[in-house]
């Protein structure tokens, strides 16, 4: 099967544009199939504020209500999608800026109310996602930039975890590809020594997951990242790794300076 | 050659909630293969207002300054576009929202300064459309849906007259199709009454023009439209039809209540 790359960037990279545009420079260097799905960013926030929309929060947790759903229409589907498409164009990437709305790529179903009413919240049914349809466009020639927003399949987009959005595609694709999952992170990788960016494992599976808990070496704020990326190796992804966006090209390599997390 | 219709839709029924569910109602249940192009409307106005943003003018044509490409970027391209996107959808229409920076399907140069900086505003150079990749996703069952918004190939997104782009898509996919390029129109068509919507003229070739502009039978506002039906006409494009937006469906058929407009 054909390598295939599904490359997570978040907020961090996306809100500061020098990082960003050092980020699409490698992102378009690389020559193998390609998607991208970036995060959203503070400047939602920023222009919500100026709009008048309060970013409202239950337990941590955002809530997409009416006016927020528009403002995240705007500026994830809209601002940034398209101007990272524009970029990666004068990269002479081709490059085509999609939300899980369009050619219904990412159905997805509106968070059931149980003790909190998120809003508008997609939770993707991996199962439904069309892979033959995105597969189409990278036949075509085409690189997908997701911004992360899927829709109900009844007229309603629906706010989505960019994480989940790069996960689903992944393991939707690995039909068809050898798929490496890569999510640009703050750090090197997953660290041993959390204030030490040079200690990041290069190699995670099962069993040495279950050594490094045993030994507590691991911070906690990183396991729930390391057991997503066991559900997605699961559900039939190749490999996951968690890497520095700087080290993107390295991080494509089988000299990865991330962790690389399989079977 | 195969039937293809591309449909404009302008800013006075995407402004309308209800309108504008009508119009996608019409417009999703046309079988053949269809583009469609949207305009702007108000709401880019309204947002820009909340943010400080002032529209400026020069002789009554707008100017796009940095913010203003980043509103109609965020509006036309994002909460407008996939608000559409998602409604076709709903409507088991095959849906793709795109600019013309998507796949670089509409490079445009950015307009020259001469007596005016008219800023990001991006003039089509027809040449450079890519029909063949709008022609693969036709082919893979999408039904593209643009906003009116080009790029520079720079990494700039520019501002493009919703009229434009059609006509550009229009000629351009005429190598693959027969092509009937629809403007949907506060009137019914080209009136010979301006007060009677009614008296709609159902039939304009180049020496009917001839004869309406000697009888001074044309309203002077509809010329530059005429002018630009038969300069589409001259490039390729079938045919041209101005008509209501009610009347989409029958204005697909060969008993159009709006006006044809041929060789």
């Amino acid at each position: 099967m054909d390598k295939l790359f599904v490359i997570k960037v978040g907020g961090n990279i996306i809100d500061d544009k020098e990082k960003l545009s050092s980020f699409l420079q490698l992102f378009s260097s690389i020559q193998s199939p390609k998607i991208l799905v970036h995060g959203g960013g503070k400047i939602a926030t920023s222009i919500g504020d100026k709009l008048g929309i309060k970013s409202k929060y239950i337990n941590g947790r955002r809530i997409t209500d009416d006016a927020t759903i528009d403002l995240v229409t705007m500026v994830y589907g809209g601002l940034i999608n398209k101007k990272i498409v524009a970029q990666l164009q004068a990269l002479n990437n081709n490059a085509i800026g999609l939300t899980g709305a369009d050619g219904n790529i990412i159905p997805a179903k509106k968070r059931a109310v149980k003790d909190t009413d998120f809003g508008w919240v997609g939770d993707i049914d991996k199962s439904k996602v069309k892979s033959q349809k995105l597969k189409a466009l990278l036949d075509s020639g085409f690189t997908p930039a997701f911004a992360p927003l899927t829709h109900d399949e009844q007229g309603n987009i629906l706010n989505t975890n960019a994480d989940t959005v790069a996960s689903s595609l992944a393991i939707a694709l690995s039909k068809f590809y050898n798929v490496r999952l890569i999510y640009c992170f703050e750090k090197k990788g997953v660290l041993e020594n959390t204030d030490d960016d040079s200690s990041a494992i290069t190699f995670i599976n099962k069993e040495k997951y279950k050594q490094l808990l045993k030994e507590q070496k691991l911070f906690a704020g990183i396991l729930p990242k390391i057991d997503n990326a066991f559900a997605a190796i699961d559900a039939g992804v190749h490999e996951v790794l968690i890497g520095a966006a700087d080290d993107l090209i390295q991080n494509t390599t089988n000299k990865a300076t991330g962790t690389l997390i399989t079977q």
